[in-house]
């Protein structure tokens, strides 16, 4: 049996992570016995009351520092209290979003101090790290189209801006140029069959697994 | 005129620190102008919806660590809204409980780790420190017989137990003692008139102030 793997999706807006992810758990799941999926902000009782502060208000709610903090405050209880459980009991995890988003998010778009961010990475998530993180990249153009058209109310995000989502693009694209051995990036235009067959070649791949 | 000066108040369960807060904040605004008085965790109105999930519900309800990055996620957005632009304004602070409660509660008695506070002190605060500190100091009973005599229904850390307030105590005697210059240490014992002379002397004393 292969061991446990922690698989994290990651993009901007309306690039179909949901929607991928469970097609994705699906094929795993038909392979590797057990996978729970999951997503952050959120994922565990208390992380979720803590993304009702985050994704809802306007967007000048909270700082990029105050920001990143709730994020981290959420992502502590999620991995205590949901991802290390699962993960001990040897089922895979399938995280939609997890620390990288924080970086491109709060970090690369949002202004907040790289300093605050890797102090963070390092004191809270004592070594937890995604065996594979799935990049899903798309024009902005056509990735906040989409999302407007989800409308499902959380769009405190949403609301930030052109600019704003351009860099987040470019922030995730940087963070798979510098960490080419966990993040494989994923073109995500086309029908969702075609993204969905990229991501099961890039996972087998990546992960040694076969059909 | 003075420069306006940051002075936090401190102390476990039912030391009487809002009592004297009020009491202190009367008589230097007589001396020094405007005083702007708030407590954590909350003072500005995101902090105040952090210090909800907080201080209500079951002790376990967060871990130390999760409890940590809540806290100074609340300690953010009441610096950038409310503590640096009274200063700015050459408003003195009066705070009830700052950055040392982090550390005694949540470190000290609670067992999160001092390289994630002090990791988050360093990158969070960026610099900024109460000019002084008085810590009220009373032994945990009477303390405890106090805060549970006041019943404001917050008493997700009352709970705690006899052990985590005689930790917590010790711990702000211990902060004291590694930052003389900083902090002062208030028998908190008596009736609130002698409690608030012996504020006001150690306040003027340290700050240079005369009636």
């Amino acid at each position: 049996m292969q061991r446990a793997r922690f698989i994290t999706i990651e993009g901007g807006e309306g690039t179909g992570k949901t929607t991928q992810m469970t097609r994705l758990a699906n094929r795993l799941s038909s392979v590797v016995g057990e996978v729970v999926t999951t997503r952050e902000p959120g994922g565990s009782q208390g992380a979720e009351q803590i993304r009702n502060l985050l994704v809802n208000g306007p967007p000048e709610r909270w700082s990029a520092e105050t920001e990143t903090l709730l994020m981290y405050a959420a992502r502590r209880d999620h991995m205590e209290r949901l991802i290390n459980p699962a993960l001990r009991h040897n089922a895979w995890v399938l995280c939609d979003r997890f620390h990288d988003s924080t970086r491109a998010y709060q970090g690369a778009a949002g202004g907040a101090p790289a300093s605050l961010i890797d102090a963070l990475e390092h004191t809270v998530l004592e070594g937890l790290r995604p065996d594979l993180t799935l990049i899903l990249d798309l024009p902005v153009d056509i990735g906040l189209a989409r999302a407007h058209d989800r409308n499902d109310g959380e769009e405190r995000f949403e609301t930030k801006g052109h600019e704003f989502h351009e860099r987040l693009r470019q922030a995730f694209l940087l963070i798979a140029r510098k960490d080419p051995e966990r993040c494989a990036v994923i073109d995500a235009e086309g029908p969702p069959d075609l993204i969905e067959a990229r991501i099961w070649t890039a996972v087998k791949e990546r992960l040694g697994l076969s059909d």
